[in-house]
């Protein structure tokens, strides 16, 4: 489908390639762009701009923040003897949403995944090391997703971290809250009956 | 939530409010961009800046082009006696997927919604009218939504063509090709009973 004006289809294009974005969406979102007024239409471009920009790695956890260090780890009341480990920025959020975890974080970027071609060297593990190198970490929390490349970096992460003496731990797989038993797959229920607790 | 940084935020912010966005699918589209090389992140805000600079309404149809003139006022082979009314460039975009329609456009930019505050005035009628006061067009098929606002734009529009001394019809509005009839609804019946035609 050939469209009127070359920008207007290049937009689309843009927004089709994006994640969760099919065809219709991304015409629909390019009208509603193209019938912005010029301030709001230009704001998004910087927006785009400036976020890419001004966004980088944390010099100590690798999330991802404008400044030297994310507010996390500048953070005094944090407890900077716990660290736990995250795939991406997105997992770190959604841990900090619980309000439960008050230690500090530290960023992967990814998952070790041969297919895809990423191994432990494209992952921040170096940075890992070198802060585990020292003596104010005390334990380390794995929350890698429960899928076959977060558990493949877990178990690559406890093996190495093991000769640092630090204390390591998997975050809990099992039933998720507010599911009926009947439900689950049975991949679920067997680790929840493996990680089982004394009550 | 509070992020890490102010340009995700500002950035997560800025896909929220699109049409068919929510707020997870803004925050996954944001980290696709944080992710993409410099270059392709440039080339989104690139492509959003050019569009909204590049493109304005054609002179003669009010479709959206780059140029003085849309592709369609422009092709000398297309039938320029048939105009057809469309509210939008989304809706000029469909029919022209069908392959079916020769002639040429006007494109209202919307449709009569008192409610929303969209009168006459606030669509392209006037350049309609001063197109349709020379001796070139012929007939004019009103393809406005089958929705309220719709139906009243095409109200509207044909007792005022009508002096024009001009055909005009409405695109047929019936059961959808491949329907059963069971489930269609009452009105969408109704109107494929009174649309009848003879075989």
């Amino acid at each position: 489908m050939q469209y009127s004006a070359v920008p207007l289809q290049k937009l689309i294009e843009q927004f089709e390639r994006m994640p969760g974005i099919g065809r219709k969406t991304a015409q629909r979102i390019a009208f509603y762009i193209l019938g912005l007024p010029k301030n709001e239409s230009a704001a998004i471009a910087d927006a785009i701009t400036d976020a890419c920009s001004k966004i980088h790695k944390c010099a100590l956890c690798c999330n991802l923040t404008e400044e030297d260090l994310c507010p996390i780890c500048k953070n005094e009341k944090r407890d900077h003897s716990t660290v736990c480990i995250v795939e991406d920025t997105q997992s770190l959020i959604a841990i900090e949403k619980t309000k439960e975890y008050n230690g500090v974080y530290h960023v992967l970027h990814g998952a070790i995944s041969p297919l895809d071609g990423i191994g432990p060297e494209q992952l921040t593990i170096k940075e890992l090391l070198s802060r585990l190198g020292g003596d104010e970490v005390r334990e380390v929390i794995i929350a890698t997703d429960s899928d076959i490349e977060g558990e493949a970096t877990a178990m690559y992460l406890s093996k190495l971290i093991k000769p640092c003496n630090i204390k390591i731990s998997r975050i809990a797989f099992g039933l998720p809250v507010g599911t009926d038993i009947q439900y689950a797959d049975e991949i679920t229920l067997s680790k929840a009956i493996e990680g089982r607790k004394t009550i």
